[in-house]
């Protein structure tokens, strides 16, 4: 029962090794996510706990992969920034796509009564994962840009809809049809009149989305040596709810994008 | 915040799917699973509440997605089969590559506890995963062959190894030591002189991995109308320990290749 | 001036190599062939003269690369098959597509005088190239139906407008508006009533295209020892003009889909 | 013989467009040409006559291919550069790759008996071409670098190879000898004392390679309306010899890369 006979197999592989000098993302979505929450009751418009396991999820990503630079999820995706010069699996797309999804995942289902105490997990949660190229810092930028501006149109779009229902009284269909070809001003006028709610003062957590990335932070540790307590600064990844369409957040971490200047 | 001028971004995404008319593996494997299985005290050389969740696993996932029509298992890794007409996903290799194992580790998680009582999971548990297409019934046969080949070659290795440390006194060094350049008689011989142990009677599950096909059972089910209790015939993923690598398995099982005879 | 430091860019080289087991279809097609035949006044609806002449540069091909099982051929486009086992170029993509059609339009503009004499080529004809794979033999006689079905479609409709626009007295707004939303045997019924032309007589190198297979001929040789000359069998592309939809082909030249038997 | 049931086929063809917003290089090279220089008994070390017909080819790909931005050529190979922003064929490999490569031999077949007076082509000679992308303008420069720098380490031992040989008395196996495992200056030091060459003396096409860009020049043209002659400045393909490694190159024409100062 020699192997060498059907090793031949080996060679259908295909070599599918990102281009060399580019960021990549892979982001990650909940499957089947809407069905997911309704069955575990998850809060509306935002479910805290949701957001914090996913937070959560996404630092332990991290935590396992150095090389990623920068995390940024809202709603049910997630998307981790690896730099240009990573050669993580030699920058094989499926080991990547694959590796990141599944220590995700695994920690979505560990860390889940951590979060969400009293609620069991009523099946197996999962998501897809798919990986893109990115040649130049200003497409990085973009990119991020367009899913934080999702997460800003769905969440006042959420708001919005979830105030009427809960609070206005309205059927989630009356709701919808007051919502139909409303603009951005007209749902922050429903909130402002109707709810006494200025979405601007919305916690940035929900508006923003969550930024991970690698901060500077004060850890105790205990010396091999002298056995005494000591401090020292490590790098954590850290969640931030910033605006990181506009240039100053690219200022304030510079370290991310040495090249550019948040211009 | 319009979210327009961002969306040029989706055009960096590249096509990745699998040619139409061939057979789609998709395989995960553990990662870090040697030290995975020394930090959970796995038995030595298998631990059978680990295979059985590994199975219990590849159920999982072909429960979710009833295109695969064969799976399997051996070690800490899982071979997923879809047929040559499976449209899933349009057969997107990133999709198929992530929900695969994304599934399949979400309930390696949440069925822990099930299977290793009293052992809690120090960490979270991950797979990577690939895709791999076949064009021929006989490449596909092949690709099977060919790990369950490799199930046999290791099996036969690590049931010798850890009879040797176990019961034969040798430490880990000197019993890799005796099997060094040793032949599969050499082992079997072993076994048998030193251990009275018949490989050929290890039971299958260790010496022919796990395959997993749609076998017809009887479910009972309360019928929507009487409410009376009846009884019906349903395909449920079922694991045979069987030899995939002859044409008996696949005479048998003629269903899963129509146009093979298992010549 | 050492070139190492350099040589680094050698790696954003990509992998292109198609699937192992596959029938390979390199496809080329004239660019800008209708402005290019109006230059050079092509006989209409076909001239034999730039038939004869694709004809011959497939045979080119053909000779250079002798891997390739069959081409076919019609209007300004040629597809060659390459074996599935074919290894050529480590089936690269990139090898297989340049390559091929770099010899055919080298042949193209080197023969352009044996063909079209008297006819000076105003500039140099370009063509481009493709490659597709097909798994089984079916899907790669359904590609070849398709092309000889696009054949006919295209030969039936120009042999019947150009009979109405030269023969006919028509203009070509005239000939097109006549023969639009017509069917098929109404375009036989207008060439036979009007022109007298049984359309199933028309040369069948014009209906069928040109198929081009390597068959046996017998070929003169001077011995290299006794000087003396001999006749032996050699295997010759050849151009035949038949059906290659039904099965009689694949039955006739059995040797070109062994397991197949044109069923 | 409708057309519609195999034209499933089509949905084989892969989408091979290239990442957006990357520097494509698509790079000819000559197909045994070797051979084909002993056949028609190019000059050595270099032929004149084979570099300007090279040149002439690339001028006329670029003639016809408005997208590339410069072209550089040594011995039997051709670089061409498609800006970032180029969405010719929107970017698919297969038509970039084949078109370049087709323009180019037919130009080749058809210009040679301007180049190679009263020598007739013997055979039809053949390039195969490649695509690679480069996400900066350093990656870019890199490659360009890397092709020069192979031009002059092939160059200068041509040069001293066939000194030996011609003038050296040399045969080429002796002159192999001599030279293997020489290092730069030695072949300087060959060229000085034994022929008198200042090899930096030699001209630059020959040192240096070609590089071919579009340059402004005054062209006359006749008034559609007045029917007089007059002139105006023209961007032409127009090949130099410099040094391409260099910054001074790229901030002589700095509208090549508008975003780098040749640093």
């Amino acid at each position: 029962m020699a192997n060498s006979k059907y090793e031949y197999v080996r060679h259908f592989e295909t070599d599918d090794s990102l281009l060399p000098n580019t960021w990549i993302i892979i982001r990650i979505d909940g499957k089947g996510f809407h069905k997911f929450s309704q069955s575990h009751k998850f809060n509306k418009p935002n479910d805290r706990r949701a957001i914090d396991l996913m937070n959560h999820c996404a630092k332990a990503v991290m935590k396992e992969l150095h090389d990623i630079m920068l995390a940024y999820g809202q709603s049910d995706e997630f998307s981790f920034v690896f730099p240009k010069w990573s050669n993580l699996y030699s920058r094989r797309a499926s080991k990547l796509v694959s590796t990141v999804v599944s220590i995700f995942t695994a920690n979505y289902v560990l860390a889940w009564p951590q979060f969400f105490e009293n609620v069991c997990l009523a099946y197996a949660p999962s998501f897809d994962s798919r990986a893109v190229c990115y040649p130049s810092d200003q497409n990085l930028r973009d990119y991020l840009a367009w899913r934080q501006a999702d997460c800003h149109i769905n969440n006042l779009y959420n708001t919005t809809f979830w105030s009427l229902v809960l609070n206005g009284g309205k059927s989630e269909q009356e709701a919808e049809k007051a919502l139909c070809g409303s603009f951005s001003k007209d749902k922050h006028e429903i909130l402002f009149s109707d709810f006494q709610i200025n979405y601007n003062n919305v916690e940035a957590i929900y508006r923003k989305g969550s930024t991970v990335i690698r901060l500077p932070q004060e850890v105790t540790y205990v010396s091999a040596k002298t056995k005494e307590l000591g401090t020292r600064i490590k790098k954590i990844p850290t969640a931030v709810f910033e605006d990181i369409i506009s240039p100053e957040f690219w200022d304030k971490y510079q370290l991310l994008l040495p090249d550019t200047k948040g211009k």
